[in-house]
């Protein structure tokens, strides 16, 4: 019997800013990946989404970050292996925290932004980031792209690293992803994209961008939060997911 | 048999400013108040501090703050009490993290700065911060000024609240504290210092700035770790203490 | 013939997070208060702000704010006047210079949330926002709340007080706004903010909650930009100044 | 006759944090390089550091960063040309007006730290710092590496570009510094570095660390204002300088 999870990014407001439908997503996903405060979340958009995610049993990742507040975490910085590592183990100390109170746990860490694309070839940063889940808990799965320097480093310290996919972006015939400045890159279709996810799960290939079939393993599908309709695209999985047998469930 | 514990402010530098003489100040005291981020503190800074701490068995409180790096947490904020409770217990649980990771964990908690005045007086703060201790855990003590809105609250939910003293500021007749506006109001001498230190523990009462005895209960002596000499002063008060048979320890 | 002025806060966007239609508010206001970016606006936001507002030939404001990004600037600080006045300094200095290169420049001065409820009654913090102004460019004048020590303090500086009204806020018989903690505080009928504006402005008086005509002395009207429908009410104000011979244009 | 410049970075402290002897400093050098907030420097500090070096007639530059407190501006960040263009213009105007009311004003701009290394090679960095200063005024003369990047785009900008040497540094044979990770990279004699500095400003030459003579182009020389004894340093410059008819005076 096939079995997928639902990631989002959550817990992305800060203040009196107000950044996607978080009510409406974890009426959908499995898992979210809660800010931290370094890209975005004040503690009590944090306290506040961690209720609610335990409330609905949904599990709670620490979405890790630069410390980057004016860029979201999408920039790259070059810090240092010793400063991201503690960065890392304060981002996750401080949510789990905040899980607990809320009668949940960090189940497991996801890079955000530009350290999510950095880990991916980066050796000391992802070193760096895969040492701090080591010494917090070395229970705590990853969440990322599979192939990267990140779950490399992750099999090496024996962390359990879980591979997710992109339903709604093409991928280059060498499982990599189309690249978003080239066209065609994001696919915004509701039904191709849970078409695709359904595809994904139950043959482990998509097609690619030039009609080849590429193996991808996943066991998670991440959906963008800040895409238009995105609690559309979610629920749209869902059903074509339900509707075909894929048992939605954590992948912890 | 006289006991005492001796705490200090440390880990208080911040990326490339650096603040006190952590290494020297951990060989001295048995409790460190330890920053959290808000006012002071990078996340390396915490976690080597912490790492020092565990490694002397100097017990690591976590020194609460307002969110002020530039004012450095001596600002009062009018903040709401529902984040205030948040942002305490997101500093409480990034610092725990980072001292569980070090072989020990957060003993107490002691709020910083101008919060540390303003919960003497301020209920809906004195009250949000002892929500915070209670929900994160209820075994945690709180160190602070006795005779406050924050003991109250401590008392009613059943948080213990350790008194503290602080040997180099003179004392008003009712107990409180001489404003540092007025003359006299710190001592600097490093051996009345030690004496006015040792005849509270020993007699339970200090001589206030008008001559008569006040007295003052305290499990705890606050060493600035700011003052010029502040290291003198607290090699000064273990020798004194030492040489007439108190004892110096953690107070948890 | 009646003239007024129209303001609004804009440019409180912060990196990902947008906040308010600013694009819908120039082409109705005559006068943008546009953030510093102490309590909001990144710096390319804020450039855009300016350059939008200069396009449009609205006037630029420097709404000053108290440092802090997680509160909006709404939350109290007792800031040191010192460094509030350079706080104000800084700010004022960067938006111009940013105005400056779109076209225009630095017209009045108004300041933020807490701040502006605070130098109502705060003779230090009046006296250090006045100071900051005197020493930039005492020709600049100040928006804010008529009867402070604002207006107080700029009166004996020299500096010209703008006296502002609010047409969707209830005013007690005494001229004061009602708080917004109590019932009817908001009037949120465009069609009635827009007679109590007009009212205001022909006959110089406002309908206080008690019934009774209170006079109200204003030479600009503030449209809040984060209230639901503020464009909306934005646009029957300026349809009722103009079906009525009132001239909409800037104060300075 | 020979001229010389010397430059230092100063204002550089943040808050309760301070850094460098900048009274010092400034009883020493002809051009300060004052922070801007972005990497250090608080409105008080820097208005404070204004009116000391307008009060001294040394020339106030910005020293504009990349947006990295807890970094001090010494990481890499991949910021987008359009956010560091209005990084820069927010920096130099928040700096220009603080130097205006102290009687003075920015007369150059210097890039710093991570900044000042990736405008040596980063085209659309560089120009994005060019473009800033073009726009706020293309008469101020930027300070920083000759044949960089950065250089590139000033002249072809009609910017005047005024190059710096290192005295205290090595410099390889190419003209290019010895990275610090290399042995010998830091001259730390102070009579060494004078003399290189004498031989410099006289020969128009360096002697590289493979013992070749190298030309070497340069206006000003810069202090490091954190190295040990960097005062001490700087009064040898001078006391050299001044022995050797060479006069210290402002570059521009």
């Amino acid at each position: 019997m096939a079995m997928i999870d639902l990631n989002c990014d959550l817990g992305e407001s800060y203040g009196s800013w107000k950044l996607g439908d978080d009510a409406a997503m974890l009426t959908v996903v499995t898992s979210a990946n809660v800010a931290c405060g370094f890209h975005a979340g004040d503690p009590r958009t944090l306290l506040a989404t961690c209720e609610s995610a335990a409330a609905r049993d949904v599990r709670i990742g620490a979405q890790v970050s630069y410390p980057d507040l004016a860029g979201f975490g999408r920039r790259f910085m070059d810090i240092a292996p010793e400063d991201l590592e503690a960065d890392v183990l304060y981002q996750i100390s401080a949510l789990d925290g905040l899980a607990r109170v809320s009668g949940s746990s960090v189940r497991y860490v996801k890079p955000h932004g530009a350290l999510y694309n950095t880990v991916v070839h980066h050796e000391e940063q992802a070193a760096a980031v895969v040492r701090a889940i080591a010494r917090y808990n070395p229970d705590l799965p990853l969440l990322g792209l599979p192939g990267s320097a990140l779950f490399d480093h992750a099999a090496r310290a024996g962390i359990r690293a879980v591979p997710e996919a992109f339903a709604d972006r093409a991928y280059n015939a060498d499982g990599t992803l189309v690249s978003r400045r080239e066209p065609n890159a994001v696919i915004h279709d509701k039904t191709a994209i849970a078409e695709r996810a359904l595809a994904l799960i139950t043959s482990g290939t998509i097609t690619s961008i030039s009609g080849t079939p590429v193996p991808i393993s996943a066991e998670s599908i991440c959906v963008h939060g800040d895409t238009p309709d995105s609690v559309g695209i979610a629920h749209q999985l869902r059903a074509t997911f339900t509707d075909n047998g894929v048992t939605i469930r954590p992948f912890c």
